[in-house]
């Protein structure tokens, strides 16, 4: 039994939190340096973007998770901290001064930033604000290291849950920030979770994976993979409950709630992706295998001609039939159902792969809503999958052909 | 030597083309039908789309084509044919009727569509427009053709070429279509090329192969994939050149002279891609291979944040980096130069993959200008390549909110 709570990252026993402007950006109405803090080391793990080209505190970090444990991390935003010549300097140095603050190892603290790649960084704002930032430190400062950490989102993204493992009352909180550049095949935007179950290294990272595989994983906003992104989970143990060091029953119910509350960040980031007036969920039914309903149910979300035709409130069915085409893999498009739906009812667009009649002025108005469903039935197989994006509309272009000004 | 001339995909000997309105569309001043033909037998070999929603036509077509022989090409826009029931019947009667106007085969008759997808069909358009379109026949009708098959296209693609083989004076002419639903990966959009030279239909394909893959297949627009792109080539031999039966020299000026109209026609489809201000060419030199040159330079080309960077004269190097670092393939991302240029001058923007002072009002005018090229230099080997795209525009979304209207 999963249930949705107050208080974010600072909802499990034992974490508090902060965010303030320190520097990095002009506004100073703008917060810019987030922290998350534990008050006793954690098991903790990650997962990061695929690119190539990596900011540096990626490579801090994933030294300091070598040993699998932290207690607290430090992020920015306005500067990804990425091709400066001395971001990994940066990156350590923020380290030092965030162990310093907090009383720990700087092999304990996880780093974290986003913004403008390739802008000069200097220390100045982290020397400024760590100290500052650690007096901050509260158990409601969950808002205020979600606000910290947003570039191009509009609303802070937050959320809590509790379960019982055993006897024990435990629950997880995550903050999550993401808007553009986000796509398939990351570890993800940013996301940070805590929680107060006691969980080992190994089955954490196996958690994280596993929930990012159909969380973050499954949000396209416009196709690019961010050099930046990682999502991190540190477990500190305080609900008392016995360690989670197999794949039992424990596990599957912590992996649970972990799923619950990526997948309810991930609906979020889809909803405030750039530009976007309309929630995109692909939901794709009856196909071969997991895998290949996760890359069709993509395709479809992240298909500019479909999110186009979403916001002209378009009922376009061949492009989505087009989209699924297009996915890679060993399935049949010979016989496709799709199907619309939202606040205002559903209706079937496509039956068979052909063209059949339908009701466009009922399926418009299907589209006009604020969360739309397409949802695709291969009639070849039992996995399913679903994915989440966005409308495409002049204010992303808005958005992007400006945004470093 | 290469050398472009007038008169497009009817500049060979012995081609005659034309293009109608005959009720595919309801604006009547949009011809909606076209055909090139051949006044005798003509080897022939086309490549197709790789999505596996194709349309009806495609089907035909490859039948047609079994055998690298074919005598006309029969074209209508406005309806894709593509998942409706009667869709492959339609094609085939198509077939049917061009083959009785023009006088051989059905057998011989290069069937495509483009358009709608999922739309239904009749064969009342194509009964009605066919005989009329086979009296307009004549040897100037390439720009009726080309305009023919355009569907969101804002002008008329044509290009043809004279080059000799031997003493022999040879020709090339193509017109092509493509505007949205552009993505590498596909045979191309539609793309008819006619040609005198003789070539055997083996060594036809072999030269298409090449010429796609160095020019369409390096066009992006949208990232999406068409489900009935076809390139096609006929080559009716009436030249008098020796039949190119080898690999030898004269199929190496063949290729040479086949590739420069397919990259003629590449750029113009991508300069004319939906709601483009812009011709973004990303050219990537000192890859490890050309393949990998190839990939990268597509990632550049077809980033909606670097389309939309561009779109905003905005000088932001780090989102090309993050595209060339998400490029899968095994190569250097250590030491990238990035430099801007146009008809304005050129200036680099990031060297060994690091920030660097640059002029940034120097930077946004070389970006104001109509055709702009963005040079990676990875360091890392010896092959090269270009790509080809757009910005991305208010009004790419414009058009395509509400192309079925």
């Amino acid at each position: 039994m999963i249930e949705y709570i107050d208080g974010g990252i600072c909802a499990p026993q034992g974490f508090t939190a902060g965010g303030i402007h320190c520097g990095f950006r002009k506004n100073t109405s703008k917060k810019d340096l987030a922290i998350i803090a534990s008050d006793v080391q954690c098991s903790a793990a990650a997962m990061y973007t695929t690119n190539k080209v990596q900011g540096a505190p990626l490579k801090v970090t994933k030294e300091h998770l070598a040993d699998g444990h932290a207690r607290a991390i430090i992020c920015n935003s306005g500067n990804a901290n990425t091709c400066a010549d001395n971001g990994e300097c940066i990156a350590r140095q923020t380290c030092i001064l965030t162990a310093e603050a907090c009383g720990c190892m700087p092999e304990d603290i996880i780093v974290a930033s986003t913004g403008v790649i390739g802008e000069e960084l200097t220390m100045e704002p982290f020397e400024k604000g760590i100290p500052l930032l650690a007096q901050s430190l509260c158990a409601d400062g969950s808002a205020k290291a979600a606000e910290a950490i947003m570039t191009t989102d509009t609303v802070k993204k937050e959320i809590a849950v509790s379960f019982k493992l055993g006897e024990k009352d435990c629950t997880i909180g995550g903050i999550a920030k993401g808007s553009g550049m986000i796509h398939p095949n990351m570890a993800t935007l940013l996301a940070f979770f805590t929680t107060d179950a006691a969980v080992s290294p190994e089955l954490l990272h196996k958690a994280l994976k596993t929930a990012v595989t159909e969380s973050f994983n499954q949000v396209s906003i416009d196709g690019d993979t961010s050099t930046n992104d990682m999502a991190v989970i540190m477990a500190n143990g305080l609900a008392g409950n016995n360690m989670i060091c197999d794949e039992g029953e424990d596990f599957s119910l912590f992996c649970e709630a972990l799923k619950e509350a990526a997948v309810y960040l991930a609906k979020c980031i889809a909803a405030d992706g750039e530009g976007a007036s309309r929630l995109l969920i692909c939901h794709v039914n009856h196909a071969p295998d997991g895998e290949t309903a996760r890359t069709i149910s993509r395709s479809v979300a992240s298909s500019s001609l479909v999110k186009a035709a979403v916001f002209g409130e378009d009922a376009n069915w061949g492009r989505v039939l087009c989209a699924v085409g297009y996915t890679p893999g060993d399935f049949s498009v010979e016989n496709v159902d799709v199907t619309l739906s939202s606040a205002s009812g559903d209706t079937v667009v496509c039956r068979g792969s052909r063209h059949m009649a339908f009701d466009e002025a009922k399926a418009s108005q299907i589209l006009s809503e604020k969360e739309i469903t397409i949802s695709v039935d291969l009639h070849d197989g039992d996995a399913h999958a679903k994915a989440w994006g966005c409308d495409l509309t002049f204010d992303y272009v808005q958005i992007n052909s400006a945004y470093r000004s």
